[in-house]
């Protein structure tokens, strides 16, 4: 739930001026996102989003971000594409917050997670990684491990707020990540945040990514353990190994993986727990009372992190060790 | 701020099977009406507006505003137009909760209320009431007179924390009203509820009205008072006559209004002030902490009863006495 700034009829209107998209003649605040403010807008000639980055985006990563938009789209990965303006500017400002506008991408993104989803997820995911190798920009992942243990000590005293033995738990973990992390991974840009309500679908295709908001340089398959963390587990918090079998074998059908990367994913697969646990955690200790966004369940991924301890190898993702690599 | 309840993918698309206006192909929450679920619906063939009727909404009242909004669209009020599914019922069911689909309704509504929107809104108003007058089914007004008392009774006590005297001043109004509330006057289907945001324009014209979910038989120039104070106050509070002007004026000449309702006008604006000031202050008082929505200043419209009480007929409303009647 999102939609923070109101942006006024008059503004809007001169804002739409700037650009050669027709006539507004519809705006809506949308439920979408909870970091920015999206509007649906509709022209006389098309629809569009409407982004108002708020506080939590830092304006300096904007160009990254909007270009790789623009780079995938041109490449054929289906993104929403950011329109430049009569000044060939798409970055511009409104109501004193940076804003850009992007095509409309058509789809939904799907609340309950079938097998289907997640193999055609694992397709798209390998080619993005493609088409994202020639892109020349770079940022940074300020959220992998060296950002964890800040992130931590931030929270550590209240933890048990939490959960009684949560402090000592990711103590441990993160001793373990910071012995065992891998390094000389295939790397290139990663979405990093591609949960199911950034992955559009319309019936069974898949219709296109959103939210490109976290993107970043790091190890591929980080990002292919991010997603099985968000898309291959239950309500009640089971591991699905048909759905993780489904996700890894149409990734590397597009983009094989290599044995380092195979033998990597357990370990990514706890950071990338690690991760969702430390942001949730503190937005969970430190939301304000009444705000808009409820915080999300930091335990949640704590059971996830618990499932990723137990994992040997990646045979425990459904996939024949040896059989999967390039 | 709305979108109470959420839909599934799965749900939304068995339901839209119902209906003869092609496949779905996205569906956004969006932050529009504070009382229902909306979403904003794109199928392959065009636009729509889906509603998730929520507790406020009485069902039995149901077919009385759909079936308004039909008969209104069928002699040309710009309105969104309930949608009927194949069965030819447009009131169904989803999410265990009542829900319809209407067309979408282009246009936005003011932020920042102009001269040209009120003399727009007058004479879109008296079409509106026009075209309602052989609509057969009928709703009394539940906030009306009669409602009042009993909602101020369920306030009283708790009145001083809003403000020291408001509780005395509230009661002595009361009195007046109950004393002088006009009877005899023209009725008909009002809105009840024009605000400006159920109010879409396109550039300088008025595109519709929308949320007829207060709907009701009353004394049509009631509506016109409605009107008049959500359109006619500045920000700071104060009473912008010349908008009044353009209102009244606009609305009486597509219905010429009759002395005796010109005569009424001050009496039911002082009427309409104390009706939105309570329904504000139960708001007010009872809002759950960390509500979605912001409850609204109940003491604007104390601002507003105290400019009416110092009416003494529609001069002060920037009409001559005796011009504007039929």
């Amino acid at each position: 739930m999102a939609v923070y700034t109101e942006v006024s009829d008059d503004d809007l209107i001169d804002f739409i001026a700037q650009y050669d998209i027709g006539e507004v003649i519809s705006c809506k605040g949308i439920a979408e996102g909870v970091e920015n403010s999206n509007y649906l807008l509709h022209t006389d000639k098309d629809a569009f989003i409407l982004t108002l980055y708020e506080k939590r985006v830092s304006p300096e990563d904007l160009p990254f971000f909007l270009g790789l938009m623009e780079h995938l789209a041109k490449k054929g990965i289906l993104c929403p594409l950011p329109i430049a303006a009569r000044d060939g500017e798409a970055l511009r400002t409104l109501c004193n917050r940076p804003a850009a506008l992007t095509s409309f991408l058509e789809g939904m993104w799907p609340r309950k997670i079938k097998p289907f989803h997640c193999s055609e997820l694992g397709a798209a995911l390998a080619r993005f990684h493609l088409a994202g190798q020639d892109y020349a920009t770079t940022r940074a992942n300020s959220l992998s491990l060296s950002s964890w243990r800040p992130l931590f000590e931030l929270c550590r005293a209240r933890c048990a707020e939490v959960r009684a033995n949560l402090g000592p738990l990711v103590a441990a973990e993160l001793d373990f990540l910071e012995a065992n992390w891998p390094t000389d991974l295939p790397s290139g840009v990663c979405h990093a945040d591609l949960f199911p309500d950034n992955v559009f679908f319309i019936g069974e295709k898949l219709s296109g990514f959103i939210d490109f908001y976290f993107a970043c340089n790091d190890a591929l398959v980080y990002d292919l353990a991010v997603c099985m963390n968000a898309w291959c587990f239950e309500r009640d918090r089971s591991f699905n190994v048909t759905k993780a079998r489904l996700l890894l074998s149409a990734y590397s059908k597009v983009r094989p993986l290599s044995q380092a990367e195979l033998d990597a994913l357990p370990v990514l697969a706890r950071g990338s727990a690690v991760r969702f646990l430390l942001t949730r955690l503190f937005d969970w200790l430190n939301h304000p009372e009444g705000a808009l966004v409820k915080p999300k369940d930091p335990l949640e991924y704590a059971a996830i992190l618990g499932f990723h301890q137990s994992v040997r190898d990646v045979t425990a993702y459904g996939l024949d060790r040896g059989t999967m690599h390039a």
